[in-house]
């Protein structure tokens, strides 16, 4: 399909991605490795049933103009590549490139002469004109101006990704103007609310800040909630009393789990810490640490509750309800919820799990034993924070 | 006046409050130490011309159905007394409470039986409760109960006062719950969109936690704009794009000066402390200490900018253009514009200001030269962080 839209990753940010270009008249070849994802694509069967609206877009464009494929050579006569593989971060919380790199490397053996790449895996300012053109140059044997490279970070958020795509800004920036203004009339075929801004290093950076915003937000919901709490304040009252036009406290949790906000920040403290600018990243650093420290907090604090069970402690039955990330999603990466749950049973607590989105056997693969909660000593919601 | 409602404190906060309870038909005996302050507003004159509507209500009132006195007997027929006197910090940042003991000790001693006392100070939570129920019960001879007690924050700011005591939602707690009811009913007479929480506590703590919120998510803006700086972003162009209804990054300063949010923070840090719980107020205190320390970024930022001017550096006449806390208002309490033009003074640099709101002569009371902006070598405009 030659005007067809190449979409390399059919993940839970590309496949929305993917599916709503059809929409709009365009055909698109999504790439996927997992042949069997692409399988269930095609034959009009939605992979993210958590997803809303998009089970009516693959019903109807599944097989025929979002034709997922597991070869790229599928893809070899488009014009335009929108790279959307995930990005994660090592143990020392640099980003892994991994992925990326060979996916860019993979595009850039069949790029042709005019053809566009488009990156839209959110990463640290500055990847795309630097580290992602120079893969792409090395294999294209072209120079950028040959080929076109810009950014457009996806925005996304599972559940609501179709209604983001379809309402909100979405922003887009170029490794040069020509490469900007080359991407800028493409996506404006099938994106209604988008915004080019100066480079795709700024559309970079902007992804970036947003997850910074939550983390540090939520931190500081953390933070006062504690202090609430020790205060002997309804945290969750005075929150909605204190919020406006312009207080915006947000609420507090076990921590930040997911593959966004509790990875976007790291991007900016390692490269600051590279530079030897320990100091121009202090809060970004401290919200990270200390949201993932929650789950010692609630540790203590599910211990203590412990106090009103009459029963020996090694025999209270203790149910940690809700081991996804977040509610209504069926992810565990980085959940903290899981992250307290496991760490209540390293204390050698006689702890369990439940989760509405999770099976008996989901549960135990992630290494706990599963209870309904009605037959636990105590129950911790850990979505509500509450007992 | 019987019915008359005192207002202890005629400041950038009292005064606009006292002055738009006659607007509701009610009359207001406003109580100052400043008497030239009260002749000026009996004489219909507004001391504060930056606060927009003021001056209307003023030459209406004032005199009449506002009446200033800086004698307290003059509201001894009063049966309601809102308390609203300014809270400092020391040089430790513990609240400094002499001129709230002072007024609510003297409320005190006119106190009668059934009458109510409203704070609307901004204090650590669980002050009303407590210390400032003793000293009113300390000083009427009567036990609350006889009298009533709650806590209604001012949400002013200077400049837009009259739209947010009119419009913006007021918070109002009790000590019990017969005071929450008693002062809902009061305040219903001349504040539309009044909100009765559950206690005097979580009203002082949702005053606190806005300012927390503002002053955090400056530091933020600050932190982020220290990194777009070091990454070549155009900060002002990320922020603009990257903010929507979940993301709301503030504008970066030179630091936070006023009353207000340099000043709530350390009500709860403070408090945390005194518990030995220091890991509770982290990001709290990095904030406000980071905050403060934004004058030495810039003094580094200035002095780089005089690279750029062809003359010995002893000689660069530099201008700190604006010097006040924030723009349009007069005020300098804990002004890091000022705090950034002496600084540069210190280092030994040739350092003027100007500020379009105050004269030259106010610009030199604080120790500083004068200087017209076209007159200098090298302009810094604090407000817009530019040169």
């Amino acid at each position: 399909m030659e005007d067809a839209i190449a979409v390399i990753g059919l993940g839970n940010a590309g496949l929305p991605l993917a599916a709503i270009i059809p929409d709009n008249g365009l055909s698109v070849v999504g790439v996927d490795i997992d042949p069997e994802r692409c399988d269930l694509i095609n034959n009009g069967s939605n992979p993210i049933p958590e997803e809303a609206g998009l089970e009516e877009l693959i019903n109807r464009y599944g097989g025929n103009k979002l034709l997922a494929t597991s070869d790229l050579e599928d893809a070899r006569n488009c014009r335009a590549f929108i790279i959307i593989v995930p990005l994660f971060i090592d143990q020392s919380y640099n980003p892994d490139f991994s992925l990326m790199e060979k996916a860019v490397r993979s595009v850039g053996r069949i790029l042709k002469k005019g053809d566009l790449v488009s990156i839209e895996t959110t990463v640290p300012p500055g990847t795309t004109e630097s580290t992602i053109r120079f893969w792409l140059e090395e294999s294209s044997h072209m120079s950028h101006g040959d080929f076109f490279l810009a950014h457009s970070p996806e925005r996304i958020m599972t559940g609501y990704s179709i209604y983001r795509l379809r309402e909100f800004p979405k922003i887009l920036g170029g490794i040069d103007d020509e490469s900007g203004f080359i991407a800028f009339n493409l996506y404006n075929k099938f994106i209604p609310n988008l915004k080019l801004v100066s480079s795709a290093r700024v559309a970079e950076m902007i992804k970036v800040m947003e997850g910074c915003y939550r983390d540090v937000n939520i931190y500081l919901a953390n933070e006062l909630y504690k202090i609430s709490a020790e205060l002997g304040v309804d945290f969750s009252e005075a929150r909605d009393n204190a919020n406006h036009q312009y207080c915006q406290l947000h609420q507090p949790s076990t921590g930040v789990g997911g593959h966004c906000i509790p990875v976007y920040p790291w991007f900016l403290i390692k490269e600051m810490e590279k530079r030897e600018l320990f100091k121009h990243a202090r809060m970004l650093r401290i919200s990270r640490e200390i949201n993932d420290d929650m789950i010692f907090y609630w540790a203590e604090r599910i211990l203590l509750e412990c106090l009103k069970v009459s029963k020996p402690l090694d025999q209270i039955k203790i149910c940690i309800k809700g081991i996804t990330f977040r509610p209504n999603v069926r992810e565990l990466y980085h959940s903290r919820n899981l992250a307290l749950a496991k760490l209540l049973k390293e204390k050698g607590l006689n702890v369990y799990a439940f989760d509405s989105h999770l099976s008996k056997e989901e549960v135990k693969a992630n290494g706990l034993r599963y209870i309904q909660p009605e037959e636990a000593d105590l129950v911790f919601d850990s979505f509500n924070l509450s007992f």
